[in-house]
Parts: C-alpha cells; structure tokens; sequence
C-alpha cells in the first residue's frame, strides 16, 4: 500500500490521492439494460422468464415462490446460521423501531390548521443480489425496516441458482420479516419487473437494495422514466476510512482495512494517522494478515488504489475523512469520542477499539445500506423514514381564511395569478 | 371540460381519462442541456455569463449580489408585499419548525450503543424561476426551512431580468431568510454551477427549486453525474384533484379549478364528485369565472386535458383520487374529514369549503413544493427534513463485541467473508 506524507502533497496530488476508482458505465452497458427494460415492458413474465433462464436457472419455469417453499427452504437452514440471523434480526429492528416518525398537527395562525403525515409506501421492492454469494445481512437491512414500516407490499427479488432455487439463509430472514412475495429473478430483469409491473409481479413504488452493474444501471434508467419509481439511493464501490493514533491496535486496524478490501476489486480503503509507527505496524499487519485471507487477490487489488495518510495532527486527519466523506468511517482512539462533532460526513462511524466495521455489516443493529462514493455529502444512511412518505394537510376556517386573505391576494397578484386571489375572495363575498 | 360517467368507461378508457399530459423532454433538448453542463465544468464564471448575456440580461458583468445590493433591492419593495410575506413567513416557519428531527441512540444489545444523526446539508442551492413570473412564494418555501435547518451555505440563483436584476420581493425573502449567497442566473447555467462549482459559485450539496424544461433535464442530468448532488424531486406539470359532494359551493370549486389550471397549458384539474347537479352548476360556473380571467387562454388549454368525473358514490370518488395520487387534492365536503382515512396519496390535501388550493400556495405554512405526475404515489412533499442527511454511529465494547461475535462471525463465513469475521476474532483474541 502507498504511504504519504499529506502535507507534503500538492493540491493535485491529494485530490488525486482521495480519488475515487473511476466507475465505468459504458454506453453498451447502458443500452442492453435499456433493451432488457423494454422488453419487460412489452412481453412481461414471457421476457423476464427468458433472461432469469439465460442468465441464472436454464429450467426455470415458475418466477413465483410458494409460502409453502419459502417455509420448506427457510428449515433446510442450520440452525447455527438461523441463531445468527435471530440475533442480527433483534438489534436491527431495536435500532430501526425508535426511528419510528411521528406525525405533527402545528395551528399555524387562527383557524389554520397544518399537518404533515406519514404513510408507509404502499409496495417496495427489495433487491438481493445473488450469484456465487449468499447475502441474508443485506435481506436483513431491507426486511427489517419495511416490516416496522408495514408497507403493504413488500416484494423480493433475488436471482435463484442454477437449480431454481434461492438460499434457505435468505427464506429463512424473508420468513422473519414476514415477507410473502418472493420471486426467483435478478439483474436488470427483475428491476424492470418491479418498476413497469408484469402479469405476475405488480409494480413498486421504490425498488431498495444493491447490485452488480446493470441492476445499478437499471434502477438509474427506470427510476428517470416517466412516472417511474422511487430508488434508495446511487450506488457506488464500497469504502472504509480509519483515523487512528498511536493507541490504536495496528492488528484491530489491518484487519478492519482488509474486511473492507475484501469486498471487492473496486473497493477503496484509507488509513488517515499522524502516527509513523502505527502506519509502519499497520503495513506489515496487513502483509501477515493477507497471508491467510482466501480472498486476498481481491483484497491486494483493492489495496493497490488504496492509501496510508500520514497527517501532521488528528485535526487533520479529521479534515481529510470530511473531504473524503467515506462510507465507512472508523476512529480507533482512546479519546474517539471526543472527535466525533468535527465527523459527520460519512455513511457510518465505527467508534472506538473494539467497533470493528464488520459489526455493522451484520449486528450491531445500524443499517449496512449506506452512502458510497462521496454520496455521505449528500445522502443519508439507509432508514425507517426511507419506507415512507411524508404528505401535508391543512383545514382553514371562513375566520382564518378571511385572516389570511390580505396575504394570500396580495401574493397572487404580485405572481400575476388571478385565480388564486379570486378563489380566496370569491369564499368571502359568499354568503352561504 | 369533458364530462365522464366514471362506472360506465371500460378500463382503457378509464386509464385515458386519468393520463396526465405526456411530457416532452426531446433528444435534442437533452443535448443542449448537456452541452450547456459540459461548457459550465469546462469554463465556469465565463460559460454562465455568457449564456446568461444570451438569455436574461446583455450587459451582466457581476454574476453575485452583494449583500448590500440585496438590501438595496429588497427596500424598494411596496409595504403591502412586505407584510404578505411577513404573515407567509410566519405560518411557513411555524409549520416547519415542527418538524425538527431528533437525533436517536439506542443499545442494542448489551454494549453496544448505536445512534442515528441528524446533520444539515452542509450547501443548499435554492433555484427559483424568473422570467416573466415574481415568485417570491417559491424562496420562501425553500428558503425557510434552509433556515431553519441552518445550512452552512444557503445559496439563491435565480435569471435576472434585462437590467440585471432580481425582484425587490425575491431580495426581501432573501434577506428574510438570511440568505447572503446569492447569484444573478437561471436556466441550465445555474443548475451546472451549482452542480460542478466555478470559480464565483462554490459546488452545493442538494439543488431545490421548480423550473422550466431546461431548469428539470439539468436537475436530472447533474444528479446522474458520478459524484453529483442530490435533487429535491422529479419534475411535472402541476395539478388539482377536487372530491366534491351536494355540501359543496359549485363557485368555490370552480374558482379552485381554475385557479390551478392558469399555472399552464400544461396544468391538469379534475373533479370527481357523486353529484350531477354540482358537476352541472361546476361547469357553468367555470365558464362564468373564466370571462373575467386574465390567463384564460391558458387555463381553457389546460381545461382541454381536463375532466369532470361523475362517480357512483363518495367511496369510488376516493378510489379514484387515490389511483390518480394528485399532487393537490382538495376535498370540499361537510364531512371531509371523515374520508381521510382513505386518502393519503397526495402531495398536500385541502379540507373543506374553506380552504382554497390557493391558500397552500402562498401562507397556510405547508409547503408548495410537491410531488406531481403520480410521483405523490412514492415521493414526499418537500419538508424541513429534505435540508439534512441522517447517518449512524455506533459504539462496541469489548464485552459486547464478545456477545455478538458468533452471530457476526457466522453471518461472515456464510457470506464468505473471511476478514469480517477476522476482525472480529482478532480483537478478541488480543490480550491488550
Ligand atoms: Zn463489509
Ligand atoms: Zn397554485
């Protein structure tokens, strides 16, 4: 891994060491996911059927899951993995259950009374990716909240294995959170299933979850359409920032930096300390760890856009992760705690020794769907709030009408609208 | 305006009735847009003066107000404006204030501490049309809870006029709002300079605001940019769904109707209502109203993709409402709020006979900016919370990694992750 001496970089070379892996949407990608949306459009489960057999289960004849084969898959699951996903299952939904919103009923002036409600999406579509990894966290993160949230529809799609068939880990987390609507199909296909509708699968107001390229690429373009449905959020490679001193374990540190690495070839990971013997520790911990890592090809790849950042002070090494605005943000030091108000830009922050980052992915309860990218600058971690809307009322007496009227004509007028300020007066001169 | 018998349609023509007006975002103004953001990343302060000399104001040589100018600017305002927007002001951040949200922290397990926080977007950028229009209404549901939230930067763009200026009362809510950042442009321009910064116009986190065609595909377009800011909501026509009963004044609904569709040829109303002697005495009022309408042209075009909805009873008038999910739904009835319940897809709903659409335009205290086109169906009204992002936080002991550790050491090796679980056991491994 690259070491550097930040203060020592120009404006460039910084820039270019907090650059993220460029991602590469090529305009081919873009127009076969565009060709797979409009064929979902035009023939339905005919087309969806056809990609899920080209690209997952040859046979597949049935896009549907039974809540009988749901249950017969979810009891194959040792029961080992199933404590697992109880435990993970009972902090998520602690911590997303006193997310719960409240509505408010505010009287604005005399006779105006305002409100804002709300109301759980009527049906949300959960994307699990499938391929060679099992992935019940992620059906954890999503299940969850919409279960809190009671959205009335709540729909997974996962593309089933070369038998047909999806994981009993994830049947069994689709059985916890009391999910009935299941089907056997990923990638584009089922992203354009959820957002145009086919005869099988009724469409959904907001399609939530993660994917390879072209499910990304497909929530973008559907979510552009016309009436199109809401997504959770952009997506991007996944990423982890630590900001470390000298009483941090470089071992507790190397091994944070490759569970992120191991994520993925696309995946980025930054050191920021103002310790030179952390750094050095942290370096050959990461060699001897890599060692023994089944997917350390993965990880060296990762680690090659990847850097040590040595900082003059943690001040510093604070601006950097705002600059950065990682994912994940890790801050193993004595005093974290006392950093955390110069901190906010990051998906999620990992506090203290003993926080590892791979707690969040699965239990500590906090959501694993999270802002990459840069994206923490702009867009929240996922939450309860995301599986709802939010609309307003208001109910005006003739009294509070006639109190507001002065200002509600005047403003009409002053925008040239006519009709609005008649339709306030016409109420008054009215003598029913 | 057509009249339908809503039971007697089949389902085609039922869909027909309830289409919204297609939209046209054309190829080609598409590509003007994109040539627009490209010369803005390329030439900055230069590319926004120039298209600004094109389109607003030949002789513009500063694209910032100084803060005095903007005093300058608002003193010219009449009193009588300024006290309209006094009492808008007031009932719009009594409304919003209520809205605050609470950060949350809650132990999942034992040790183990997560919290949920709510930070404000660290820069706004507030559009707000010109043109012909003052839209002083449309700063102040946009500039009133960035005040609120408190946005670091809270930054106004808005197409200046020939003389190179913005609107005495778009300046008073500016300063109303405390809003010092402020710039002399519109269109495609300004949303590319918010979106990729120059050398005047520092880059903004989230872009808010209505627009015109180029304002909406720039939006959209710089929200797909890697690394792009987030936007307030998809765009549309703007539109009104009336439920009406015998309760309701036909001149009351007529006004209401009218006064949403001279927003534009564009705007779309309809009135459901089980009651033929009111759609009868609606109809005739409308062509009353209309002959002393100044935009009448407009909303008789806007009348033309319009429909009066003859239902069978108050229930299927629902149904209706909530299918079409309307961006304003006003339910002028005696017992409106009796049927509440069973409308909740709207963008904002007014109750009763004495609360006009008009009224949650300018000074009921909710805001104006809401979802149109269907998009109510799965995307908020636009709330104090749009202003911030959430993230998370999360604080492990060494006792409560140990609790946890089986679970997130087996969820880990079900998912094939080798180092997640590595830096679990590490840490508990490690004697110091
Ligand atoms: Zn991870
Ligand atoms: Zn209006």
């Amino acid at each position: 891994m690259r070491v550097f001496q930040w203060s020592q970089l120009s404006d460039q070379q910084q820039a270019d060491v907090l650059a993220r892996p460029a991602q590469s949407q090529s305009a081919e990608l873009q127009q076969q996911v565009a060709a797979i949306i409009d064929a979902v459009a035009n023939e339905g489960d005919v087309a969806v059927l056809r990609y899920t057999r080209q690209f997952d289960c040859e046979t597949l004849n049935e896009l549907r899951y039974s809540e009988a084969d749901i249950a017969a898959q979810a009891n194959k699951l040792s029961t080992d993995v199933q404590q697992a996903i109880d435990t993970a299952y009972a902090t998520i939904r602690a911590f997303h259950l006193q997310q719960q919103p409240q509505d408010i009923r505010v009287e604005t002036a005399p006779g105006v009374v305002c409100t804002q409600r709300f109301d759980a999406l009527n049906a949300v579509g959960l994307y699990i990716p499938g391929g060679t990894a099992v992935l019940p966290s992620t059906a954890l993160m999503l299940g969850v909240p919409a279960q809190i949230a009671n959205n009335p529809r709540r729909v997974l799609v996962s593309p089933p294995d070369k038998n047909g068939e999806l994981s009993p880990a994830l049947m069994y987390v689709a059985q916890k959170c009391g999910i009935t609507e299941v089907y056997r199909c990923g990638g584009a296909q089922a992203i354009a299933a959820l957002a145009v509708g086919t005869e099988s699968i009724a469409p959904v107001a907001k399609i939530f979850g993660p994917g390879n390229s072209f499910v990304t690429a497909a929530k973008q373009q559907v979510a552009q359409r016309s009436g199109g449905p809401a997504i959770d959020m952009p997506a991007g490679p996944s990423e982890l920032l630590v900001i470390a001193d000298d009483t941090a374990n470089p071992a507790f540190v190397a091994a944070d930096l490759l569970s992120q690495a191991e994520h993925g070839a696309d995946s980025q990971v930054i050191l920021v300390s103002p310790s030179t013997s952390l750094i050095e520790a942290t370096q050959s911990a990461i060699e001897q760890q890599l060692e023994v890592l089944p997917r350390s090809a993965t990880a060296r790849k990762a680690l090659e856009q990847s850097a040590l950042i040595q900082t003059e002070s943690l001040e510093q090494a604070c601006q950097i992760s705002q600059r950065y605005a990682p994912e994940h943000l890790s801050v193993q030091m004595d005093d974290a705690e006392q950093y955390l108000p110069q901190l906010t830009l990051a998906g999620s922050i990992f506090i203290g020794h003993y926080t590892p980052e791979s707690g969040g992915d699965y239990a500590t309860g906090t959501n694993h769907v999270l802002p990459t990218y840069g994206f923490a600058r702009n867009y929240s971690s996922l939450g309860l709030l995301d599986f709802y809307r939010r609309y307003t009322t208001q109910t005006v007496s003739k009294q509070g009408l006639a109190q507001l009227s002065k200002a509600i004509i005047t403003l009409a007028e002053t925008e040239g609208l006519r009709a609005h300020a008649r339709a306030v007066s016409i109420r008054l001169e009215n003598q029913s």
